[in-house]
């Protein structure tokens, strides 16, 4: 009932436009760690990696970071991968580069053509926004726009304004993340969510984080997000669930749901 | 986070206080079926046995109610039970007995405390409503005050009033059952349930139905239902999922809550 819109790569649906995808984090901090983590999480055959760039250690010398993104792609044997440096300010760890610096790290990495999407987050500056979408644009990588909120959640009309923004903003994908502080804000998530499938028209990504949050994570799919972060082997949010369950749980759905789903 | 309140037998919380309890219906039409379906669904180990006694052939021969509840009550080996003619207005199946006789036989079924609980609609003339409750409450036996609607959700107020009519004509539980007409109708119902755990004093069990409303039933304990039906051999409304997957999931969320449940 929500139009979920699948990530596209190369123009074809990730994983033939199975909702939601599921991908797992990787959060190594040195490039054995990254390595080995990324074998154990492709043991678990996720639709999708996410490369947390801001837990590795090398993040500053660029050609280290493309040098690593190329090993993953290459161990990746064709699951796409999302190239993420999540700034402090919204959750990720801190690092000790500038934004300048970040930029023109996704810009190599994007030259690379060693990821299929890269997130930034949409609280930058539009100039700093502008910059990526051109890095990626220019050579056929995705573009995620995010917004995170690790304290509370936006009331509903907030939610669907940040989709509408990254929207407007040119992006491919528009993800929203958000703490929640009842279980209310965790259905704010969802009801914003399925409003915004009717109104935007690129994907969507959503999750209410936390413990309670972890339930948007198991329904998301059928509220309109097209892609569900589950643990591999390490978390890299706050209530993401192993795969395993987050994989029974969803066909444990799809069964309830029958052929009302098609 | 949601107030959930448990039903009660005895002065003790049913299954120790566990959310949800699992009930099972059972909807045979003979005696040897209501009996047989009996054993099979309480190898599935449920917290809780609803007979529909709607779907009894025998239902206008109130001796012949009594005798077989008694057999349940036997066979149950201590699983309450909640006894439940659910008028053809309201979801259940087209019987040849009049109101008159209903109350009589509710009557009667108390009388014997067979039964733990007896589930009577709201929407029933306030007399019949008071001569139900004026019954189970002479011989010990809860009372379920149940509102049902198969085409359509209420908006969430009026879902809150229904829970709060209940309470006033002097329920032990509320219960509304609701089709959803969109996902939105199944955000009303978790939440409605969430504010009503909040606002009335008395245990509520909700649910919406149909497929969609499906993931009410797995998550409905964490926004204040306090049981979940589920099929340990035939489902008696749309949308109840095997007791084997409600089990599987409650599990898994559980465990994705940890300590915040607590």
């Amino acid at each position: 009932m929500a139009q979920t819109r699948s990530l596209e790569v190369g123009g074809k649906p990730v994983a033939a436009g199975k909702v939601p995808l599921i991908c797992t984090p990787v959060v190594g901090r040195t490039e054995p760690a990254v390595l080995a983590e990324t074998a154990a999480v492709l043991s678990k055959k996720p639709d999708l990696l996410e490369w947390r760039v801001d837990f590795f250690e090398g993040i500053g010398r660029t050609g280290e970071v493309v040098d690593l993104a190329r090993k993953i792609r290459l161990a990746a044997g064709g699951v796409p991968i999302i190239f993420t440096r999540r700034s402090a300010m919204e959750g990720g760890e801190p690092t000790h580069i500038t934004e300048a610096q970040v930029i023109d790290l996704y810009g190599a990495i994007c030259e690379s053509r060693t990821v299929d999407f890269v997130d930034y987050e949409l609280a930058n500056p539009s100039e700093s926004v502008r910059a990526v979408r051109a890095a990626s644009r220019r050579h056929g990588v995705g573009m995620i726009m995010s917004f995170h909120d690790f304290k509370r959640t936006p009331p509903l009309d907030e939610i669907l304004g940040k989709f509408k923004h990254a929207e407007r903003s040119g992006a491919d994908v528009a993800k929203v993340a958000a703490m929640p502080q009842g279980l209310e804000d965790v259905l704010a998530v969802l009801s914003a969510t399925l409003k915004a499938s009717r109104e935007v028209g690129i994907p969507l990504i959503s999750m209410s984080m936390g413990p309670y949050g972890s339930v948007s994570r198991m329904l998301g799919g059928l509220f309109g997000s097209a892609v569900s972060f589950a643990v591999g082997k390490s978390a890299s949010a706050p209530g993401q669930i192993p795969v395993d369950d987050l994989r029974t749980v969803l066909a444990i759905i799809d069964r309830a749901l029958g052929d009302s789903r098609r």
